[in-house]
């Protein structure tokens, strides 16, 4: 009954020395890490605006990917076709999840009575084949950033009907994420920021956002949802500066506004980048935060100056993400989304599969190097070492808050000189982890 | 009795026609500005590290700057010489204040005993000269950063000792501040940050760094010392991740250690670029945190990648500083520090001057194009109608909290649509800048 | 019979003192700078693709922009109805020349033969527009990058049948600027470069887009068009890397491929920023190696990494970007073109007025700046002096190269040390230059 | 023998199952890859500023590197000992090759004399101890930017004095290099470029540079020495702007100076990416250049904006350096030098053979995965075939330059489109390349 894919297989794990391209070498998804199996741990999703709205345009050039089953409308109809599509794609791949915004499954209207109901319809949909398949809804969203609308914003918009519009939409969103059990609702905040400072009042706007994502919050509370809420942090693009600009930017907005506890973080690695940061980062910060909720699993080019979403292949930067998510018992609720798309160059239907199945088993290489880095304990071990002095002595009281700087200025006087430094070994580290490579 | 700067007379003004390059044409401290003298609006600061410390070395070359005065060595001699080189430069250019770091003024020791009485023995004569010359001592910090102990930092050391030694060194310096009566305390955090991430423990040294801090304004209350403590952010350089990356990574820490109040920002221009912000981007966010205490006023080279920290000449920069600064009446008690250094091409004493008089002239044009922005009212009135919409009606039952997500929802799903954006106008708002500038 | 932008009037110099906003304050087209009008030293040109195709849309939204007269489609009726708008636009605005893509005027079609009908039918019209008005074209050339045929590069493609496509489209499009009388025809290649290094053949592809410069001039000289070729330097965007790179990269390839004295370069602002370089470098370089042929007048947001193509306004760009051109004495038989567009938040026509006027005027300013500094003469004798020590004794003989290593040796054998340098005095120049300002 | 690395044996191919630190996991000298052996293939050399010379410091820090040899002074007798040093380290590694700067290895002087007479001294022992180990010159070069002389730059220095002295250091360089029969002489341009724009005059100093190498290959011809010249690319840092930017700037320069067949390019993998390329892109263009002459082997941080030398352990990097060299059949009488240095924090003695260990064996895993690709012919064959259509038909005639526009028109104008494109496949081979890694 395959209609959409007719010559790819469900895809299979077949291991490392398989010469098919469509299988996979390393995910395995009953394979067990640190007392997991791979598919709880990671949690694969699609994202539904790439892989199934993705055209391949850009800001020179005119859409370029071929999906035969597509339209091109933004009709209903479309919308439903686009449905059956997915969910054989998500069923041959393997992917027990999917993420969506809102206008990504079902078409705008010229009211907001009809895009809810154009919603509806494909969310109908929607759920039969949730059910039909075993596929889950990892997150829901809502698209506050492609209308017109929202060209100054949507609740940092300086049109309140804008911020009510979104109110509306967002209300829409979390109720159908409800409706389709999803786990988590994500805020994006695309256009929450500003292009130029000079027109901008920057209390007002985000003063606005709190706002709105207390109300958001509220309603969720109102109607049972208890699925996660996540803030997904990016510094610019499209706007110039977004108040989501990094992890601390958005836990700083987040214990400000009394939304500790009410709201984590949706971490991206090509948005890390972007914001000068290396992903290991943002995931540590936030993880030592208790913050760490969900990741979207993509790459960039750090010779780029955009959000190229590119497939994540690099085993390297695998290693590092699962270092952390390890460290953390895993990321449930949340999960491993591919916010991700393939080149504009790379037009044909199957080539979605290649990078599906790329990002997969990089991610499965990276967590089985991870689990052995840890098991093995020598990385670990070192970095517990170099702390070692304030396990004792001076260090403890300092550690359990029990010195002064009177205390410590006696302690140093008497001594002199601090005791000498260990080298940080950065070198040697490098190289122990090529060894697990 | 100008003994070191031979030709350089007092600078002056004489204003924009004058043809003296040792004068000031836009700078004049008795000048109005918004009710208050520019001396007291800009209280400009010497940077004693660069403009009495700087050698023109670079990573690929050695020192060039032609200082007749200093015999090269780090003895305390010399250090008592300089004293009288700074002074007569700052009485000479009128700038009010100075800065400087422990080790800005004397010598390191074998011992933390030696470097405080070496430290002693300036201090006194800078009190002379600060009673002599009636300049006086913007802030005051401690070195925590060029010293081999601090490789690994100072209050996020791995080594306990070096916390021991950085809290003495801290210690030390707030009493010298005090002593002199600086009128703030800054916190830089060279090289609080990692190089590697593999062999860091974050959680435990951002742990440690809140504790110092704690500690620091423990002490101060304990001596009386009642100047303003200030925190300064610098996303990378010289560590590849700083912990005060920028003033929402700084306000994050600030507000989850229980330090607001007790700690505001002193932001620098070229800071803000290497993280990727503008510097006005970076004190709008402090000011409505009310936290933009004080500024490390220079200019970066956004084509390179290191903080060149030349002196601000770039007029449209200082306009927007000044936007920012009027907006909150002023700094004080902080006030604009040349945290800046001529080029190693720049050898001659001379170029000191002619940097810092480019960089008040500067300051003073910003200022005056800023208050006239202000007082004409076209901008300001832009803004504040732009967000008109959330003056009555559905938006100020946003702006006031009395709105819900299913008000809104209903609000919206009857009126169908948001009502017209307008236009952001950022082309109209720069050419109508540039009829300021 | 103005009907498109029924409430602006012809832009009209007021000067400095005037607060109409839809006015010059500074481009008087008859003033004279350096012994020519602003207007024939300026060659101001609308750039057909922004001003009259843009749309505002962006890679995460939709177009935002209000062109009432434009009914959405691509037939050559509304093609036809634009150059109307075009041609009022510019004599309202007082621009002389345009610019046009051959798929900004006239759309694509199925087949080569009906698109060079489309084609030919607009450039009927363009051409009695011309007339009429009295507008030029300051330059044409061929879009080889929206559409998807182009998604591996044109004259670079690996599909030999691109690059035949692409010959004939670009021999059209001279044949068309030859019928309107173009001054100039460009190539910028979007898309010739690569995405991904791994499948490209880098030296077949130069190969290739050398031999197609060659049969483009070849074409040229057989109908008689005598314009000035032009190659565009641009680093990356679309693709990752681009073999345009940045003025040295193009000179490169010139020289290698025997294109010297047959093609010359297209300079824009915001490209040399991507590429790392200051604009004013990209135009000296070109300038000593006898290559500035024209430039696209705009400016990138230096914290962002894509071409933003925004209006110029900076006066120090502007500035810096007249001292080259009237050291070479203008840019004829090349221009000013604004390769810029509004931003999407600006979607009122008239922003389009506000944005030009900006533009102007900022260019009008920075040419009276840099003819006062060179008139000065206080900066160009400066920079001369410093060079002295090439005007006679050894150094005569190194610049005249008649100066061997051994006598070099010799000579600084004798004399042990080099003479002394002089300061470069950068700070004192950055005060100069905004003495004039 | 060993006296200054007591602890470290010889290090030895013990292969990837040993657990020992000290010695190699992948690096084999004698085994073959593609025919040659691996110590021909890769011809490691130490540089000898990094390795010996260097000191931890940075633009905030003292020196942290503990090296118990040395005494701290610039004297003729620290610099013998030092030779001990390197010899043994060199030794003890199994590098064949090392490299230098005439300042490197023996002391600048008050007189061009005296430093002159310092460096014989040295170099007589150099000679001596190369011929007891074995260890060769790879290449030699001049440091013309340390010390104040050159702070506006050597060859294009505004002083000609300043050249002057250039021009005699680097003659002796030349002879220096002959005399320990060095392969290749390296020129860098540290200071060659600008600092600021202003001051400069592009075009004199360009031409400057042009004599300076000439008379530098006339001097070598003189002299007999018959190695290889290099110039290396390096964009920013230490000046603005250096006009060895990139291998394009290189080229450009050398070949409208008469420079071709005179010079090629020393490429190094972090000025690569602070010119904004990937090392793959830098090697293959100098390849298709037939400029390819050696590498710097090291990685940069790209996130920092600064050259941060490190030792390069990416395998992926690895690999994509040795396709490129593969290709060219090696790199011979070039090589692979280590230019990048411990991070300050790793101050122990044993931290140098870590991380030469690591970028030995990180070079030998690059090229056996990158042999291995090759030999597979998956990839090679992929690529050859996207550009089959040039191989027969319209596409021949154009490869061959049998094809004019005309000709060309008139083909598509029969076939109305071009033939369609294939997909370029990149996720899939990234997908490819992680198997062989």
């Amino acid at each position: 009954m395959a209609e959409f894919f007719p010559d790819v297989p469900k895809i299979q794990f077949e291991g490392p020395k398989s010469k098919n391209d469509l299988a996979f070498k390393h995910y395995n998804p009953e394979e067990q890490v640190e007392g997991q199996s791979m598919k709880d741990l990671f949690r694969f999703s699609v994202a539904y605006w790439h892989t199934f709205r993705g055209t391949g345009s850009d800001p020179f050039g005119a859409p370029t990917l071929k999906r035969p089953w597509d339209d091109g409308t933004d009709s209903v109809e479309n919308a439903l076709k686009r449905v059956d599509v997915a969910f054989e794609f998500m069923t041959k791949l393997g992917a027990e999840f999917y993420c969506f915004h809102d206008r990504d499954v079902a078409p705008e209207a010229p009211t907001l009575k009809q895009a809810n109901a154009n919603l509806d319809k494909v969310v109908a949909k929607l759920k039969d084949k949730q059910k039909e398949t075993g596929v889950k809804l990892l997150w829901g969203t809502a698209n506050l950033f492609s209308h017109p609308r929202y060209l100054h914003g949507a609740a940092t918009s300086c049109n309140a009907d804008v911020f009510a519009y979104a109110a509306a939409q967002v209300k829409k969103a979390i109720e159908v994420t409800y409706e389709l059990g999803g786990e988590n609702y994500v805020f994006w905040g695309g256009r929450e920021g500003y292009t130029n400072l000079f027109n901008t009042d920057l209390n007002r706007e985000l003063a606005h956002l709190a706002k709105f994502m207390h109300m958001a919050h509220d309603h969720a509370k109102a109607i049972g949802f208890k699925g996660q809420f996540l803030f997904e942090p990016k510094p610019k693009e499209p706007t110039k500066h977004q108040y989501d600009f990094d992890a601390a930017a958005c836990l700083n907005f987040i214990g400000r506004n009394g939304l500790d506890g009410v709201i984590k973080l949706n971490l991206e690695a090509n948005h890390a980048t972007l914001a000068g940061h290396s992903f290991m980062h943002e995931l540590e910060y936030a993880r030592i935060h208790n913050a760490l909720g969900s990741i979207d699993a993509n790459t960039g080019d750090l010779l780029l100056g955009w959000d190229t979403d590119q497939f994540p292949t690099d085993i390297y930067l695998t290693t590092q993400i699962m270092l952390v998510i390890l460290e953390q018992g895993g990321l449930k609720p949340g999960g491993t989304n591919f916010d991700a798309k393939v080149r504009r160059e790379s037009f044909d239907p199957v080539d979605l599969f290649h990078a599906h199945i790329g990002g997969m088993d990089a991610f499965a290489r990276g967590a089985k190097i991870a689990a052995a880095i840890r098991k093995d304990g020598i990385l670990p071990e070192f970095v517990k070492t170099r702390y070692a002095s304030y396990d004792s002595g001076i260090g403890q009281k300092i550690d359990t808050g029990k010195a002064s700087f009177a205390e410590l200025e006696k302690y140093m006087l008497e001594k002199g000189e601090a005791a000498p430094n260990t080298s940080g070994r950065q070198e040697w580290i490098e190289n122990l982890i090529n060894q697990y490579v």
